[in-house]
């Protein structure tokens, strides 16, 4: 009899995309938020669930538990171009969890909130053995600015947003006691790109796009699985977060590595045509942030890195659900 | 230092309401669902978390799990009025979780759901120590139509949709192990009253409504803090479930006690004026269930309960999490 630990999350997913129904619905499962038509828009909804077990290390504090679960859904809304409408959150917490603890987690995830304009309306607070934390969010996207997970075509080139590591930097952090609170922040407190979502949208640009919640490497190897592409990134054009620089060197520590393959940058992985780089960038410059060009789109649906002139096929080897993997 | 334990869920959800932010929402926490304007209609947003510990009793199917958390969801749309739209389902599950058990969730989960004309169209799958599940569900309903907690006016008549003591029946039978299946469905496949909510929403008659999840008494006290009236329940009046009926007169089950307290019936209590009573009624008859007059609303706010010409306050015995509480 198969278990949760042979299929892996990826996998359970398409399962359960086979047994459901299907509706009337724009865009369904598979991409980072499902859509339905609403007039002239798309409304988006998009899910996250978190508990202690697998999100919520134990430095963690509540209020980062509460900014965490509404960022990390924005993040699947900013991805898709969406300006968020608002959150519902469900709280599964243990019986002997403090008020204290209650208050400053719901200050935490109102401040996320209201930090990109939106507001948690409603939700659920239930017994639970674990902390177990459920997140829903929706937003509204313009039907013609939707930005799908399909449609990167060969010739199309790779772009993400911001810097990779953060995340991977800050785990480094909490795991060798460094009390840099600024390279804590980059794991435990991530940044939702709404409006870098929102601004590369309104340019009509993107090909496809995602958020790299579970890394690189497990990202492009989502977009090659849809669109029946392959890449071919540019190892030394990937974009390091400053924190992650400060790490190199140490034993064993490879910098690409881990900004390729750790997850939990939540920046945004597009494809756009080639010759409209300069204006992408320039959009995403205007919001105070930045766009790098790190690969191409290719015909052969493998997934290549060269690097020094050297071309190797990238391993897979972000974060998945149920299944241990080789990772870092 | 306060717990949950100490604050109880209700007294929790004030406490996470006072922290909030407050955005351009025209429902927000405290009732069924939140709404936002949407044109002519308000969507409606609902989200409810279920796990093993509180809401899973061992004798469960995986398909009646599937079953039970759409259905819940749904039947705050139902509460409201509304048409159902879509749902998303987050599956926190061990990773021991067999496929088969993954399966027949999902097949139940997509049952309940298109059952009501409707779709899962998205969720998340993680790993948990217990299985937990929540879901959130999404409708419209035009403005005008929206039947809202808040409303409920002295003089006004209190009813409710179908019998009550139909879960109560279930989880006594579940409790002495009889194998009556008609009475386990009771507790562990409720039906969420969607065309109910529908057509009396169309009638624009009902001055306030919610399902009654958590038992009538409990359902009563929450009406009464959100609208400062009382009420003055006839206790012969109550309709009571075929099946819980055929429990009557076993040594120490008092039927209307289990009709009143238990909750988890999941059908609609509603206030409408006096003289609407034939109206809303014919229109209930309409989609093949009962609507039954069970009291009134009375300026005093208290809860009384009258029986054999002896009237009593009503005991708040309804379930509540975190808190124990005298209960059956």
């Amino acid at each position: 009899m198969k278990k949760l630990s042979d299929l892996g999350e990826r996998r359970a997913i398409q399962l359960i995309s086979n047994i459901l129904s299907k509706g009337k619905i724009a865009v369904g499962i598979g991409d980072d938020c499902a859509a339905f038509e609403f007039g002239k828009d798309y409304l988006l909804v998009t899910t996250d669930m978190i508990s202690e077990k697998t999100h919520i290390p134990k430095v963690m504090s509540p209020w980062q538990i509460g900014w965490f679960i509404v960022a990390i859904n924005l993040s699947d809304i900013a991805a898709k171009g969406g300006k968020p409408l608002g959150l519902v959150l469900s709280l599964g917490l243990p019986k002997n969890t403090s008020e204290s603890f209650l208050k400053d987690l719901m200050r935490g995830a109102d401040k996320c909130a209201t930090q990109y304009n939106t507001t948690i309306v409603g939700g659920d607070t239930k017994e639970n053995n674990e902390i177990t934390l459920c997140g829903t969010a929706f937003g509204l996207v313009k039907k013609d600015e939707f930005m799908s997970r399909k449609g990167a075509k060969p010739g199309d080139i790779v772009v993400v947003t911001g810097t990779l590591g953060k995340a991977a930097a800050g785990y480094y952090a909490l795991k060798n006691n460094i009390r840099n609170r600024e390279m804590l922040k980059g794991f435990l407190e991530p940044i939702p790109r709404i409006k870098e979502g929102m601004a590369l949208a309104k340019t009509k640009l993107a090909t496809s796009a995602m958020d790299m919640s579970d890394g690189l490497s497990s990202s492009l190897y989502q977009l090659q699985d849809l669109n029946k592409v392959g890449f071919e990134i540019d190892k030394e054009k990937i974009p390091l977060s400053s924190m992650l620089l400060k790490i190199e060197g140490k034993q064993g520590f490879d910098v690409y590595d881990h900004a390729i393959h750790f997850g939990g940058d939540y920046e945004l992985l597009l494809t756009i045509p080639q010759n409209s780089f300069r204006e992408a960038q320039k959009t995403m410059e205007k919001t105070g942030n930045s766009l790098t060009r790190i690969g191409r789109v290719t015909k052969e649906t493998k997934i290549l890195i060269k690097s020094n002139g050297k071309t190797q096929v990238l391993e897979n080897r972000g974060y998945e659900h149920f299944i241990k993997r080789k990772h870092l």
